[in-house]
């Protein structure tokens, strides 16, 4: 590979001007002629019986062209996988979407919203999973609440924690989350001819064509999908875009007219999905110097009313609840209940944060109760080439200790941080993480992407990928990737929008597994470019094909006694050939897994990380700073160096307000965060020293040796920041968010308990 | 191929419905918000020069956001080939565009346009193409008017002189005439965030895109076309398109927003391209038993104010002039000559109707001169299997003689009509053609058209065809094709619209090679698919390959042991291979012609057709009602029956019109033909008994076995009725149309002769 791509010039992004002088448009800034408006009419009961349906007043209302339910659904009633379009007898959470105003204004559709009279009776509901999970809970599908289970084994956990001299139980949990990208879920759908037109920024454009196919009672040819611009998604633009898509849809179909529904940010929070909590219990043992002998974990997750992509979640935390480590003897189960509240789903980590914040926690409670060195319990326990993973799969490429290693030079972490000033204290923690690549055997579908180059007459590329850009920047990588491959400048390409029509399927943007993907496909595609004009100048020249050097817009000899410029060679080509063009088609290799046995290959490749965190806390507010952060991340290879590190300063960001700031609060199934003023964010303005470290150690094992880090990269922080909150207070949080109230509790019981006097910390 | 097409099923038009109900949107009811209107300013003058261009008063004007003029242009100000964007410094016809103006709507445009002040210096002009090539005429362009030039020479003309006993000298003349489509010509463009977006309704779409992008600066990948539905084109939808495309590009690129210019139908008289009026002198010799010896022909065509693609047009009516016929001594020169008038350029039928009108005016009158049957002349001189043409050309496939008996079948060519009530007289005229297929000689470019079926994961099928659908329903046939490979139902496949983004270029939907081309473009396409999904099937049953049968939306089995839905099959091949599609692309062979030699293959294949036309005049307002007409066809193979006939029919509608109604006047260069009431169009009240007979005798040499009927069928016609007019009255009349003014003359002058007495016929 490194002869393909021997140069590493770093591109500015070809939709960066755009974005930045605001001349981008979003879903919500268009317009088309005679559009309507379509709002959602919500169940505020978690749990309740439709008996009626009043739409007489709403109908009177001017500007309103109809009122639909679920019978009006065109198509099947049900989205991927559970959800349905709307309600039809029972909605099974607050927001649950019941009917849907289609009106000509906005404004005309939210008052007749509020118009529509539906009675409810209220059924019993329930809203803890444990609760849902005991004998007699009121269901809130068929007969159980149980949605979701998985287990590993490995080794005997009574013989593993026979051989220990120390055995340390915890409990840890984590919060209700939402991925929180600025610009709120939307869709418009146009009705043509023969179908439907949906303008939708979703990250899985081909699924939720088939979504709205498959609910509008349409084949899939009949539905073209078009993304705009999509800004950011964080895990999030999925489920609930197949919502709004699936009734924007319907109400085209209906009326016969374009149709627009952009979620408020309140809409949003009310309905749309949410990062799945979890209570984890481990039970772990250890010897004295520290290597663990076993570890039992025991997990269980709030799926909430509906198990969209819950089984998948639920199957990566526990696949990966051990962390990165040589365990002999492992024991992991954990299961999803339904609940009465929001459903869970899909958020940037995929389950991996949440086990990850209670592994690296227990990391370094059990370093405190053996006297050790955080980072040397891990160095001792990690795994390294050829380590056997809980699941019986032999990992190789491990960059554990690389990590580790850059860490320990980067970060002081054996070191105590300066004194703080009075009424502050300071501490310093870390965490490391092993993370699946791609979708893994929790997907048991081809994991692969498609890029096609389309070479215009006058030497100028559009390129195809169906891999959706975020803001992530997985559009210049494929850029970059072909300019390499083909000698162009990147300025002579054109990305062309994603749309269904001509786009390659390649999957949803999800799993990091867009680089790996289209990386190497475009990769494929450009040298299929290339293959095919070489053979024609090479005949030209009579020259050997070996002898072609595409470079700086120009096919020379090796020797330079010939050459032309890129264009020209182009057109000599469209004299031979009816087109120029390059396809490209890579899938990363099948795993092997046995579903029965719980056991085999999870995923393909994975990639590894650590991270060090300095904090200060302001002892009269609770307030945490993290002064200094650092995130380091096994990417394989670098191919676009301000890119991913700017990815892992996003996924720093988010997992930021993981740690310590961010909740979707919910009291019995009543939604109390309802807009941002509660819902607190990290600004750039929170972070203070910061660096971002992507390793080159050894390649990832595709062709282009690159590693997928934008999830990695929010799952490492929350648990060095809690470790070096920890170390400051010498107090133990073990929920998240450390947010101010449990700060200033720990804070309390950190001065009880003498660790901190006169506002200095003691030790 | 009989074998891969065994059966022809007539399907209905996808796009019939949305047609009829009116859902159909054409270009001019798109908009687009923040839209801007743009309203082109013209030169009043012929030829003048541009001394000084006074905004400001349109400026002031409310809603007006800005005049651009050439120097505006932001790339090449030049069209294919030579038309400007916009005037720079001379006015070289009437409606010449020498500004545009943009303003919020199309009212405030408009008049706005009057306000623009321009202040003209005015030239010498010339008009008559004759004065136009005399020393010392002005010169349009450069030094000479000389325009263009095509030859044909064959044998010795004055030995064919020689040996003739009869020598006929006659002088034809035909008209200007426009393309008159329902839907007149317009584009919208939108600034997008790298390029254009180009909505515009042009046959060739992938040249628009190129006119835009050069005319803009851009590169070819920044323009992207999507074509609305068109509302007919006849040969036009093409120069005039570059020139709206380029202009409302321009305008979105100075003001960064959508910008809209749909022309009026007074402004496609004014300033669209016209077919070219020819002048045609043709000396014919001929033995007593009606053998020719030896034709002469000389022509002048007006080329108007630009070239643009007169120089083909011209080629292919020097090729054709003398008609189907077996004569050892020609020589053929047609040249064109530059004028102030509008400029000439493709109308369908692209210089065929013009000698074809001459020419079957010439054997009728050689026939009466030497007394024979006008159809027994023709007979006896058809090109037959063998012939060879005026360029050298040795023809297989000749299906002319076939045409003629068909004719002499279904038409009593041989009888006179029954007697017309008092005060009408009637006659009957025939004619017939050959005329070349496709691109050919005169266009050296690829011939190709390339058709892409994408089959969805539900087995539904989207398909993507370069071949515009401009009412002739050429996708039907695309989509016909594909059906009777896959045996899938039509009504599972959708066609794409025509974007530039994916759809494969296809070049322009012109010279009758629509059918030729994609047709067999799909039956490729088809055929790769079902390649595909046979491979993967054939293994799964362990059958063999030719073993396998696509129909009824069915796979089985010859011997039906195995069965499998087309759906389910789909579903099995996605489980193997990242996509199941086919690609198929086609080219017609390549025609050897020497250039400077003026001789070698004009054409790969031809087809002929025959027309027979009884006429009934009113002597008291020469009005001719064409009483029966019969169109016959040379079609090779017939694959759709009805969609063959019906596009028999609308090119027999449009040259009724050039036979007895069209004419655009231009008097010194000034329009005096200013809309549909003074262009009378034939409308459906005008076709009495009327029989499309499409003929399949020696199919094409295509593997499709079709040919072209597009503009062979505008070709007949005139000629036929200006025959039966000659038959009814005893004079002939030898200008285009044969308006109620020259008609009446000619009664005027047959009464006199005494041909017509008390207001019956004698003779």
């Amino acid at each position: 590979m490194e002869n393909i791509l021997p140069k590493r010039k770093v591109y500015d992004r070809q939709d960066a001007y755009a974005k930045i002088t605001g001349k981008v448009k979003y879903v919500a800034d268009l317009k088309f002629s005679g559009m309507l408006y379509v709002q959602t009419v919500r169940s505020p009961y978690a749990h309740a019986r439709i008996l009626k349906i009043d739409s007489s007043e709403a109908l009177k209302l001017k500007g309103v062209v109809g009122v639909y339910t679920a019978k009006d659904v065109p198509g099947k009633n049900q989205l991927p996988k559970d959800k349905p379009v709307l309600v039809e007898e029972v909605a099974k959470c607050m927001g649950d979407g019941v009917a849907v105003v289609v009106a000509n204004t906005k404004i005309q559709a939210m008052k007749a919203a509020k118009l529509v009279k539906i009675d409810y009776e209220e059924l019993p509901a329930v809203y803890d999973p444990e609760e849902a999970l005991q004998e007699g809970a009121s269901p809130v599908h068929g007969d159980s609440n149980s949605a979701a289970g998985h287990t590993t084994m490995k080794g005997d956990l009574e013989v593993g924690f026979a051989e220990a001299d120390i055995i340390i139980e915890r409990e840890y949990s984590t919060q209700r989350a939402m991925h929180a990208a600025i610009e709120p879920d939307g869709a418009i759908v146009i009705p043509e001819a023969n179908g439907l037109l949906v303008y939708c920024p979703g990250k899985g454009p081909f699924n939720i064509k088939r979504a709205v196919a498959a609910s509008c009672g349409l084949n899939e040819n009949q539905v073209r999908l078009i993304q705009p611009t999509i800004g950011g998604a964080f895990g999030g633009k999925d489920a609930d875009i197949n919502v709004i898509a699936a009734r924007a849809a319907m109400a085209a179909l209906i009326t016969g007219r374009p149709c627009k529904m952009i979620w408020s940010r309140e809409e949003v929070l009310l309905e749309g999905t949410k990062r799945h909590p979890f209570k984890l219990k481990y039970k772990v043992g250890a010897k004295k110097d520290g290597h663990i002998t076993a570890m039992e974990i025991k997990g269980l997750a709030d799926v909430g009313a509906y198990i969209s992509k819950s089984q998948a979640t639920i199957w990566r935390a526990t696949v990966e609840a051990t962390g990165p480590y040589k365990i002999e003897n492992i024991s992991t189960t954990i299961v999803g209940a339904f609940t009465n509240n929001v459903y869970s789903d899909a958020v940037r980590g995929f389950g991996s944060p949440q086990v990850d914040f209670a592994s690296e926690s227990l990391m370094s409670e059990l370093a405190k109760e053996l006297g050790m060195d955080p980072l040397e319990i891990r160095r001792l326990n990690a795994y390294t080439e050829g380590s056997i993973t809980a699941t019986g799969q032999e990992l190789t490429g491990v960059n554990l200790i690389e990590c580790l290693d850059k860490l320990e030079e980067v970060f002081p972490c054996h070191e105590k941080p300066a004194p703080a000033p009075k009424g502050k204290v300071r501490g310093r923690g870390i965490s490391c993480i092993f993370r699946g690549e791609a979708m893994g055997a929790g997907f048991p579908i081809k994991d692969a992407a498609a890029v096609n180059i389309h070479i215009e007459k006058d030497g100028s590329l559009v390129v195809f990928s169906g891999i959706a850009e975020m803001g992530q920047g997985g559009s210049n990588i494929v850029l970059q990737m072909i300019s390499e491959v083909l000698g162009v400048s990147i300025e002579s390409m054109k990305m062309s929008p994603l749309d269904t029509s001509y786009v390659p399927d390649s999957g949803a943007t999800v799993g990091s597994r867009g680089t790996i993907t289209s990386g190497n496909a475009a990769v494929i595609a450009a040298q299929d470019a290339k293959d095919r004009m070489s053979k024609i100048i090479a005949e030209k020249w009579n020259s050997k094909l070996e002898d072609l050097v595409f470079e700086n817009d120009t096919i020379f000899t090796k020797n330079q006694s010939k050459q032309i410029s890129f264009s020209d060679a182009v057109t000599l080509c469209y004299k031979e050939i009816p087109g120029v063009y390059g396809y490209g088609w890579w899938s990363l290799p099948s795993v092997w897994w046995d579903f029965e046995k719980k056991c085999g290959d999870t995923y393909a490749s994975f990639n590894y990380g650590a991270c060090g965190a300095e904090v200060e806390i302001d002892l009269t507010s609770g307030k945490v700073e993290v002064t200094n952060l650092v995130a380091i991340h096994d990417v394989g290879r670098i191919l676009n160096e301000p890119e991913v590190k700017g990815q892992i300063a996003g996924g720093v960001s988010m997992a930021l307000g993981l740690a310590l700031t961010e909740e979707v609060a919910i009291e019995k199934g009543i939604l109390k965060t309802t807009n941002f003023d509660h819902y607190l964010l990290p600004t750039t303005l929170d972070f203070h020293q910061f660096k971002a470290i992507p390793l080159e150690a050894k390649p990832g094992t595709n062709p282009l040796g690159v590693k997928g880090v934008g999830e990695s990269s929010s799952a490492t922080v929350a648990p060095a920041v809690l470790n070096a909150i920890e170390d400051a207070l010498g107090v133990r949080i073990r929920h998240l968010p450390a947010d101010l109230e449990s700060v200033f509790a720990a804070i309390e019981e950190s001065e009880s308990l003498g660790y901190i006097k006169g506002g200095v910390r003691q030790n």
